[in-house]
């Protein structure tokens, strides 16, 4: 018998490992489109609460949701020089709308249907809905606009991996238009709060809040501002962006309004994102050698409810106790709502079924025997601890819920940020840097002063090294650059990264 | 001033009104890109509405939500003959992967990057989603599979009319697998019986469930279930349909099972989808010459706040008047939620401000000024009611605002069922048909015996007409085909339609 019901463990092989995880607990699978995947219920679920809590958050802070199309001409794709320069060489084109009979057998893209202008599937959405604000906007008083759409976007990424890089992801895009620079750097900022607020509240990932170095900018974009986390093999993930766009699209698409004043002024823009690679970080932070790990507030189900019986007789009894339980859970709140509960009955294995469930990362199991139902009981097993599970009086599993669902989530952030804070570290050489990143190092985050130049950037890429960020939270503080030994004012973090 | 809000009225040019409808009430717009339009976010706040609603009916049915890749390749439409019949001709070809710069300037598809094999995006999903149930499915265990994916689809068509028929359309697709025959005809019924249960109840569009005839089947469906409704300019809207697919699919794409007896058989599946369609049908059914009406159930707001006042002073006790009657009236709850509240303090001219509620079909305007301060009162205007509104005590308004709520869904409901019954007519003979629809004539619904053939068909087409459905509750009854005269033993519905 395995030690662990995931192969290989995360020590073994982590990347092969994290595609297990995800075939184990049924999260996703690879499609039969090159790049694209097809989201399973369990993953899809984890999915949809990330939507309903991100959007709760985007409405509280006065935005609204809208739809704009699935296709950009070509041509919109060529006014921002930087814009285009960065997504040009991985997009979808559309270049026919019709199929006919090929002459060979089977069909063809009709010759006669070629488009006049060929249309990209949107890979971020900037261009046609900047597009559309040039239309929406003529004075001071149309601003601020503050909207956000959930969509597909498609990127023709060479080397995808499932939730991380896919060809096609599922994604929420903010665009905002405003009336100053410092109303739009406002904004951007506050996009990056609630983004931490969200990694760090919900998915109990702790992040990094910062600004990308020049060469790690969006394209077209003055300044950005991501998250960052740590994985579990000490490599960051980019969790989320905010951008601040300045006047440059606003220049290219001529968004344009009347100021107070009643001069014409070009507006500045702001865009912000987060996609389903939440749910690839979500994985590599908190799933371990059994599988999949679910902070409790993003879970689909926060109990399972698994009943053992031998014959018709006992299964009244235990199916009866266990609709009860739920009942009684159900009635209790968590994170605002009813704790979530899943009676799972169906006709399997119970060990089989038992360990469906530790892969799945549901939170709580609670197993139910002829016993249990006698004493009043519950075998109860959390996901975040190891060992057994204990018997439970069954009052006080219900009474306790809420609080023991809380202490997850909080347990779960606290072993990441442990995980995290160990592995950051202050490196003040390019000697002692290039150990801490040598092959058989453990690597992490390493906190190092340096300038934001070319010759950085290129010492960075033969390491495979990337400049994460510069945290907004740091102290000015004098030092030298690692990599020129130019003088520098802050520390930025680098690290190998997804 | 003119006698209505919306120029043309519904009289004088209905086509025409239900466009200027959906630009007064800031439903959407057309977009730069041919076909697609830009859902703005009062008429997306509207589609949510619809979406968490109907998602909540397909939860509480068994079903589970999932998402698929966007991309279709050609190969897999080739699999079922009418199938790519029936979407071939009106759909986006993907054919390169790549833009480069063009030898004259501006970009081109690189040629190098030319895909193998073509990408259809998806018009519906049955193929790539039948083959990753392929995968799934070996054994009756697995099954039944249900299944839903709320996504964009696009269909390339050549006459496009915003939310009735746009070349990308938003929708949601439920796919299930069976284990019989029997099985998945009751699914087909009961997701047609939610669908008509949503129309009627959350929509206030009354519908008539029935079958289609041959040539209005889905491409491919063994039998297509529909819900239509009747517009008020007397033509009928196709809102919703589900389709049993037999083993159709099943045989094209290889989705087998073994059976309790161990035979390999091929499953039964079924699909069912509703889109942003439902917008245009709530609009044709409910607007007025004054805008748009939304039925409280679906209204994004249930009450606008319209504070009125013409200086500091007045303005400081109006809005805290104002807000507290906010507060009051979100504290009461209206179908399973607290009562919406929009106050607008928006800095514009009193009446465009009005007006613009009017247009946009929020069922309660609340017009508060200082004398109203003074009584304790408010002036309430409901959008379903001809009128000028009258002076209302604030208590009386929040005490009786979910009666009042519930009342008007229950009034728009009257409303279109009283219309659509009176143009629902027995016809007998070609001649009342011919007299019934001619074009002089108000035209309707007409029941007639007919008998499902191509000659119904090309007499149909020849008059613009289609045959709606045969509805499900109607009575055998022996009669004469009003086409050919054969022998019949039900009617079908006939009418103009969208």
């Amino acid at each position: 018998m395995p030690m662990s019901a995931i192969t290989p463990t995360r020590n073994e092989d982590y990347p092969e490992w994290y595609q297990q995880v995800i075939k184990a607990a049924d999260l996703a699978e690879t499609s039969d489109v090159r790049g694209c995947m097809v989201i399973k219920p369990w993953g899809y679920a984890i999915w949809e609460n990330i939507q309903r809590q991100l959007d709760d958050m985007f409405k509280a802070t006065g935005h609204e949701n809208a739809y704009f199309p699935l296709f950009i001409p070509m041509s919109f794709l060529e006014k921002e020089a930087e814009h285009v320069e960065g997504f040009a060489k991985e997009c979808a084109v559309v270049t026919h709308h019709r199929l006919e009979p090929d002459p060979d057998g089977g069909l063809r893209p009709s010759p006669g249907s070629k488009l006049e202008e060929p249309l990209i599937v949107r890979p971020t959405s900037e261009t046609i809905i900047g597009a559309t604000f040039a239309r929406w906007v003529q004075s001071y008083r149309d601003l601020p606009i503050l909207l956000n759409q959930w969509a597909n976007v498609v990127r023709w990424e060479m080397r995808t991996r499932m939730f991380l890089r896919t060809a096609e992801f599922l994604w929420q895009e903010g665009h905002t238009v405003h009336a100053s620079a410092e109303e739009a750097q406002a904004e951007t900022k506050q996009m990056l709060d609630v983004y931490a607020d969200f990694a760090e509240n919900h998915m109990a990932m702790p992040v990094i809040k910062g600004r990308k170095t020049a060469g790690e900018r969006f394209p077209g974009a003055v300044d950005t501002l991501s998250i960052e986390a740590l994985m579990q093999d000490l490599k960051a993930l980019q969790a989320g962006t905010s951008h601040f766009l300045g006047q440059n699209f606003a220049r290219a698409q001529d968004i344009k309004f009347q100021d107070v004043n009643g001069e014409l002024t070009h507006a500045w823009t702001t865009s912000w994102g987060v996609s389903t690679r939440l749910v690839g970080g979500l994985i590599m932070t908190h799933a371990d050698d059994d599988g999949m790990v679910i902070p409790p507030k993003l879970a689909p189900a926060h109990v399972a409810i698994l009943p053992i019986y031998k014959n018709d007789d006992e299964r009244a009894a235990v199916l009866s106790y266990c609709d009860s339980l739920k009942a009684e859970l159900e009635s209790q709140t968590f994170d605002g709502a009813s704790v979530r509960v899943k009676l799972d009955d169906r006709d399997m294995r119970g060990g089989d079924k038992k360990w469906q469930w530790v892969k799945r990362g549901v939170p709580i199991r609670a197993e139910i025997g002829p016993r249990d139902v006698k004493g009043e009981g519950v075998f109860v097993s959390r996901r975040d601890i190891d060992g057994k599970g204990q018997g439970t009086p069954r009052g006080e599993l219900v009474v306790e819920i809420t609080n023991t669902l809380a202490e997850m989530q909080q347990n779960l952030f606290d072993r990441a940020a442990k995980l995290r804070d160990a592995a950051s570290v202050e490196i003040n050489s390019m000697e002692d840097f290039e150990k801490f990143f040598a092959d058989d190092a453990p690597g992490g985050l390493a906190y190092s002063h340096f300038v934001d130049d070319p010759e950085m950037e290129a010492k960075l890429k033969a390491m495979k090294l990337t400049a994460r960020c510069v945290p907004l939270d740091g102290e000015k503080e004098n030092g030298k650059c690692i990599f020129t030994g130019a003088d520098s004012e802050r520390r930025g973090v680098f690290a190998r990264a997804y």
